[in-house]
């Protein structure tokens, strides 16, 4: 491991070693100990970072949303045309390179994780649903949404959209491979939108 | 428990028990232990019906599939005008009952139990994608498509709306609940369909 001097950093890094064991192990493999080897630290030394699972938990929850909305803000950024940086926003929310696919694999088990403990789901702190939304207002701004859109239907309708396919390019990941998840997104915006994306952005 | 003689009955009450501590407890909290509890069953018992924990979650697997399978069936046998069937066939692979929550609910917890356990995911054998297809072959059939419409992008669509809705809807029931649900589905059908679904069914 390198070297990390920053309290947050290691904080981090042991994230992403609960990342790690969480998408090899699933929840159930989750302990601090497991995660502690991960991470190449000792227990004690992790105890010193996080006093609880709970607290760990919750920490590496929350830097998931914290590194989506980053990669999301970049994305939006980036210096291309209106209709490939929607595209690519959208790309960006599935698992298509290694570093991505750790968040996108944990976010969604540890929202299913949020079922098992009972606790509230709030969607307006999901980056994800968050970033949907600035895609809608997007397409609004643009006005590429067809006349007789409802917003907020479309809203919810491809944030559960974007789950299911993430959920399945987890799954399956032979057909993302196959750029089958380009083709149903660029499809799904021709369908709701007035101007066709074609092709764009591929 | 009810006396059950029936060698069949009691592996289902043991799966359908399997389902319960599954979404409880996670995959985490599904001990062979824990399951015998449930059911109800000393260890010993349990193990009489299912040799290894491997076994018991690969029945209780096939268990979800089957009775999806059984109530998509069911309805779509029921005697109603076709849009409304369709609606009906989609709404029933969502968590609007408590006996369709626990079989949906599991699905998907053991969807992403696939990943863990690094097997293959065959969607083919998913009943949920098998009932999609019925419903894309019943809407090309009375000619309900758009035109332009692509069949298995289409189909593949649906099939991850689906998948989203029910992460939804296990994560938000408080959504599910305000008729949300219905309304999405019935917004995809009228963006899919040359033909309005309205409010048919509501």
């Amino acid at each position: 491991m390198p070297k990390l001097t920053n309290h947050e950093e290691v904080k981090q890094s042991i994230a992403e070693a609960a990342w790690r064991v969480i998408l090899e192990h699933g929840m159930e493999g989750a302990s601090v100990r497991t995660i502690a080897k991960e991470a190449d630290l000792s227990l004690g030394a992790l105890r010193y970072y996080f006093k609880t699972q709970d607290e760990l938990v919750a920490y590496s929850r929350e830097l998931v949303y914290k590194r989506t909305a980053e990669r999301m803000g970049r994305v939006f950024k980036l210096d291309m045309p209106p209709k490939d940086k929607i595209v690519q926003v959208l790309l960006n929310l599935l698992p298509s390179s290694e570093e991505k696919r750790l968040e996108v694999e944990a976010r969604l088990v540890f929202k299913v994780y949020t079922r098992h403990k009972g606790e509230k789901f709030d969607a307006q702190q999901d980056s994800v649903y968050i970033a949907i939304k600035e895609v809608m207002s997007y397409l609004v701004l643009l006005n590429l949404l067809k006349k007789d859109a409802d917003l907020h239907l479309e809203t919810e309708r491809l944030y559960c959209l974007m789950d299911g396919l993430a959920l399945d390019a987890m799954i399956r990941p032979e057909l993302l491979e196959a750029n089958r998840m380009k083709r149903i997104i660029i499809y799904h915006l021709n369908s709701s939108c007035s101007e066709k994306f074609g092709n764009v952005g591929w």
